[in-house]
């Protein structure tokens, strides 16, 4: 069996964390089956790599950025390779280079195109742990290039799609997926499997186990992904097509705090004002969320969308600047919204669910904001300060203790 | 023109001496010229990975600690490309993947074997300053190698070499190569202009501005270097094949402190004694120095040598372990002496340069322990006491401070 394990950075953090990783791989390989071991770079070195830059740069160039920061990781999978060869098992390390990882040519979000598997299954028929730095590529010019948020996952799942592995497991800080964050309700449950669609609608709204576009990818080559925690050897969540007969209504709920609702009121009614202010939005760079457009009346409507917290003071100065050509009566700003969301396979032959979640709120005297439904997803904003009672009442709303 | 430039590790250890070095390049540019740049890790930073890597692994691989440690320059070339952004001059970093450096396949002492100048030569064109990662190599498996000792250097004159550039400036602390060490001769006068082959016995004697290897090198294919401060614009000494008519009869004196002088007493007079020690001592990696054979007398001879103070127990050692095969009568090891030397081409048609040198030592009433000549250099043993005192009789005895 060929297994590829990805530890993030904490899991790399120190010395002792170093050898808890290595460990686990070399207890894998002493059971005959191939390990491919991808790794983030040590705690917060990115972190300071950052800083380093910008104390000589306030604004450095995105190729010397990615340049530096590759630095991190090749950190990372040298000192691994060195704690194995204490452990007495034959290790090797590889960089995006030497594997090669080839990706798109944009720097610091750059996407993985194409990964050549020679070297890494030489490495394997030698019997060696190969060890490989996540996050970061090469593109046509022959340059270091870095894949943005989610970057580790991603390489790890790419690999384990190009190498056929047998199983891609993301280890983390937590045991796996839980129906809903526990430390906001203590009953919450870890789920043994979940598929691709529900974890994607999770990593979405902010679970934070998975990177979306890691599942993405997982998704698309069919591989099989397990969420489990570098501190202990619990069997963890098993993110595959599932195609249970009697599907679960509802997997999990999960809350995102960050959100802040930015309102354009009183816009004209006609063709194209949507997309104008998406693009101006977009072409600021900023992500937007959550969409809702009034029906119109009066010949006007009104839009609201949700963005990140960090990008909402960005999102007004841009609105404002293009108030001549939008054409609103007046903008509206709510910060401290959360975002709550129910996921799941089986609300698609289900239609009662959303009605519950509203339920679930209006029992538990919490105002709803905003509404947005997906096929497996609904997905409310209420104030933040409403957020842990919500997840509570729709967690118990919907019975996922048990 | 086309200069390559060298710094080293102390020239870019924060960020005001980062930016010092990109403005340099950045005149030298601005001149119309291309700019290579060879930069070394920031400060202290190769000792710390080491120190990272031996908290990891006491014995590290040393395959990994080439990983490992080629981050160091990387760091470097890259927090340069974004200075260099700074100072709106367009420049690119490379690692040694990218240039591509061929190299042996040791690890941690690899030789340079070959350049590759498409991507360096394309970027010049580009009219880029283009920064090159110092120290490191790829060998013939695609893995990072290191140099070894001087390697930033040798990695600037082979540049230079591939490159075909106008000069090799390699920048240091000091002003240039002086008569003396300026630290303990005051008059000691700096060098306009020194030969290969005088600057080749100066660095095998510790002069230390310039690593014996780069000079070899630099020799072998031609190349001008130039030995000049960091810290101000002087013009530093050149090294050439000097082919002045009248030449200076002695260019400088050199002094070593950390010697160590160990004597094999009656030793057997008999073919490959000799052989047989120096053998054993080579092969426990251990560098003699200055050899000395008395002549045989009674069928016994002595053989002394030195080594460097902080090899000299472990070449006790052998030579105790190996002491029924050796056959001495005594050893005698004589710890805290120094070697001095004076050096010059013009010695060579001069045949009172060692007799002048050692009325010099008698003048100032200094003992000399042991003798031995090249066509270029005289050196002596003296005791450490005695250095600074030796260096500073022979640089007057010979008229250098004018």
């Amino acid at each position: 069996m060929l297994v590829v394990k990805k530890f993030g950075g904490t899991s790399v953090a120190d010395k002792e964390r170093i050898f808890n990783v290595a460990r686990r791989c070399v207890e894998e390989y002493k059971k005959g089956n191939g390990v491919v071991v991808v790794l983030s770079a040590m705690g917060k070195m990115t972190d300071v790599l950052i800083d380093q830059a910008k104390d000589i740069n306030p604004n450095p160039p995105k190729r010397a950025m990615d340049m530096l920061l590759v630095t991190g990781e090749q950190t990372s999978v040298a000192l691994m390779e060195m704690a194995m060869d204490v452990l007495g098992v034959p290790a090797i390390s590889l960089t995006a280079f030497q594997v090669a990882m080839h990706t798109t040519s944009v720097y610091s979000n750059a996407r993985l195109k194409r990964i050549d598997t020679e070297r890494i299954r030489h490495e394997l028929e030698q019997k060696k742990i190969v060890i490989v730095t996540g996050f970061q590529g090469v593109n046509k010019y022959d340059d270091y290039t870095t894949l943005g948020r989610g970057g580790s996952d991603t390489t790890a799942v790419a690999l384990a799609a190009a190498l056929h592995a047998d199983k891609c497991e993301i280890y983390t800080d937590v045991d796996g997926v839980y129906t809903a964050d526990p430390r906001i309700v203590p009953q919450a449950r870890k789920l043994n499997e979940i598929s691709y669609d529900e974890m994607l609608d999770l990593a979405t709204l902010g679970a934070g186990v998975l990177h979306n576009r890691s599942v993405e990818m997982a998704k698309k080559y069919g591989v099989e992904l397990v969420v489990r925690s570098s501190l202990n050897t619990n069997e963890g969540t098993v993110v595959k097509e599932v195609t249970k007969v009697e599907r679960m209504l509802v997997s999990g709920v999960a809350a995102d705090r960050n959100a802040t609702r930015i309102s354009l009121i009183g816009l004209e009614d006609r063709p194209g004002v949507a997309f104008k202010l998406f693009d101006i939005i977009a072409k600021a760079n900023i992500n937007v969320d959550m969409i809702l457009q009034s029906i119109g009346r009066d010949n006007k409507k009104d839009i609201s969308f949700t963005v990140d917290e960090n990008t909402a003071d960005a999102a007004l100065k841009v609105i404002e600047e293009n108030e001549k050509s939008l054409r609103y009566e007046k903008v509206s700003v709510k910060k401290n919204v959360a975002k709550i969301s129910v996921v799941g396979a089986g609300m698609m032959s289900n239609p009662g669910v959303a009605a519950k979640m509203f339920e679930c709120l209006f029992n538990a005297g919490i105002n709803i904001r905003m509404i947005s439904t997906s096929e497996i997803r609904v997905t409310v904003l209420v104030d933040e300060n409403d957020c842990d009672r919500a997840v509570q009442s729709v967690h118990d709303g919907f019975g996922l203790e048990d």
